[in-house]
């Protein structure tokens, strides 16, 4: 066999086995993780009405839906740091910011060790906040129309590399990628159908990142991607206690603020990050010819200079100029995940009291 | 107002109001958790060929399907004890075993503080492990028949009292019960939709627990209801690494065993624990006159006596024997979740070497 095949068959092999090498790359810390408490609780939900029908088969008619499940860890920390609330993206979970797909650790123990209680939830409809399963059940009763099913998306993994930034095509990375992109298996296997189409969960989301924040007493709300803007459409349901916002490569920004909503934003500090390669042509089709992630960050660049003309305080990192190119849309998992987040901890320090 | 209707109300009140209260809730433990390490990975896992409609709309034709996803901690112990997974119930996730609905440590982590690594699971198609979307999609642009769907159920509150035997009927508790029944909404927001009816990811369960138990190298797995006989099942697919079984109220047990299978069980010790009000007729509807719970004790009961008599080391757990009462199916959260721990922790020490 000669070498090109070689290498074709190991391409090949790399797309399309799941190596299932995770357990085996588990990093141990150097330091044991000390934690005044950890654990997991429920925000928000409300008790609706279903048939039995629609509750699958056994006998009721209430049901709790929109409820969002959180998982927190505390520092053991004589200083008083800001609690961080971290929000995952589309089609993802809060498994996002915990061990990266390459075994090493995640931002939720890393803020934690930085001295920041963690709080890491699960989107309102995704993962162990659970969705509202009434449609389906009512379509398989032939009681409502298939097309009122949601549409269930998950990225497929052909369509990763270039929309995450980690390859210019399907099946090749750049040359310098920040993203540990042999384990790309791994990150496939984060990924949860995302079932669209019920707008109260959307609100249901901002609702409950707010009231978390005020039941925090103050908090750094933290999104990324599809929920880049939730922390800003949080502050604008109820902004008690959020006192910064970070923005991770968001989807798109608010650009149509009133000056009331104008008025909130100038009073949090917000940091919004972007990593590399923001002309990628993604695939995904782009409502006009500029990259999908070049319009998101031309857009937080528009949200930025309105907010800071208006006395806000809206800094842009854009990774690339800080010397270190290469960085993906899961930046929260490249390999110098730890040093953005240092210079998250560094940025918190400075601008927010 | 007289007292019966003020009774009445509050009654109903706390039958359909959402306390919320979650948070304030929490428990802070009196002292600090002291982790070697802390993190989540996926365990199983395959590549799938699907179309762009199965995928929801982005341009690509692979995905990864049926993983498992692991949250796990492990203690600093000069000692070397034996890993707990843990996994849970129908329509329910890995929460079970974490923060009980009011607000206390789970066996999650009191087993760390008690010298075990302790490795959470979500079922394979449920919670983060996420689940096989292509149906619903299919369905919806009606490539497939909505007989096609999954039944996606969860369990109704008014269900779940006689069902978890927390009270005798819908919207009363029991005289004496050990379950925090006035949290019982915190119950119900830990409901997410069983998705029934894909037979591959049942069996890809009881794959990736035995191989979770073999990459362990030792390991004890503990089921719970729906889940109850998944350690079973995995040892049936490869026993290697699974040196011991808790089955926390199984739903049923096998009994169909050949000689082969019966030996795989008389090699490895096997704990049934089951709670109180065993004969609390469930309303689900049961195939013959014995209550639901009962035929699972009773099923429980014959397994270990085969076993047993055949060599093997199977001990019933009855939880009214050791003189406390009212423990319900979710005794991993009952108010005495700790002492029952306890028990387990004692005769891991004694069963197992």
């Amino acid at each position: 066999m000669n070498l090109l095949v070689l290498c074709l068959l190991t391409t090949i092999l790399n797309v399309n086995n799941v190596l299932g090498q995770s357990y085996e790359d588990l990093h141990t810390p150097e330091e044991p993780l000390i934690l005044k408490s950890q654990g997991s609780f429920y925000i928000g939900g409300e008790t609706v009405q279903q048939t039995r029908d629609e509750m699958g088969f056994f006998p009721g008619n209430s049901i709790t839906v929109n409820q969002m499940y959180v998982r927190y860890m505390e520092p053991i920390s004589t200083e008083e740091k800001l609690p961080i609330v971290m929000v995952h993206g589309a089609a993802l979970t809060g498994k996002s910011w915990e061990t990266t797909p390459d075994g090493r650790m995640g931002w939720d123990e890393y803020f934690v060790r930085k001295g920041h209680a963690t709080y890491v939830v699960d989107q309102v409809g995704r993962g162990r906040s659970g969705f509202n399963q009434a449609k389906i059940n009512n379509v398989r009763l032939k009681k409502a129309e298939p097309s009122e099913l949601p549409v269930a998306f998950r990225f497929p993994d052909e369509f990763v590399r270039p929309n995450f930034r980690i390859g210019p095509k399907p099946n090749e990375n750049f040359e310098v990628t920040l993203f540990p992109a042999e384990y790309l298996d791994e990150l496939s296997k984060q990924g949860v159908p995302d079932m669209r189409g019920d707008v109260r969960s959307v609100t249901s989301n901002y609702k409950a990142l707010s009231d978390l924040a005020s039941k925090l007493d103050k908090a750094l709300l933290m999104g990324h991607s599809q929920s880049g803007t939730f922390p800003m459409d949080a502050a604008l349901t109820n902004s008690d206690g959020i006192v910064g916002i970070v923005s991770v490569e968001p989807g798109g920004v608010r650009f149509d603020l009133d000056n009331e909503q104008l008025k909130v934003f100038t009073k949090i500090p917000i940091l919004f990050i972007f990593g590399d390669y923001l002309d990628t042509q993604t695939g995904a089709g782009s409502p006009n010819d500029t990259p999908f992630w070049q319009t998101a960050y031309n857009q937080s660049m528009a949200f930025a200079k309105t907010v800071n003309e208006n006395g806000g305080n809206v800094k842009m990192l854009y990774l690339p100029d800080t010397g270190k190119g290469g960085n993906s849309h899961m930046l929260m998992q490249d390999t110098n995940n730890l040093e953005i987040a240092d210079i998250i901890v560094k940025w918190i320090k400075e601008n927010i009291k």
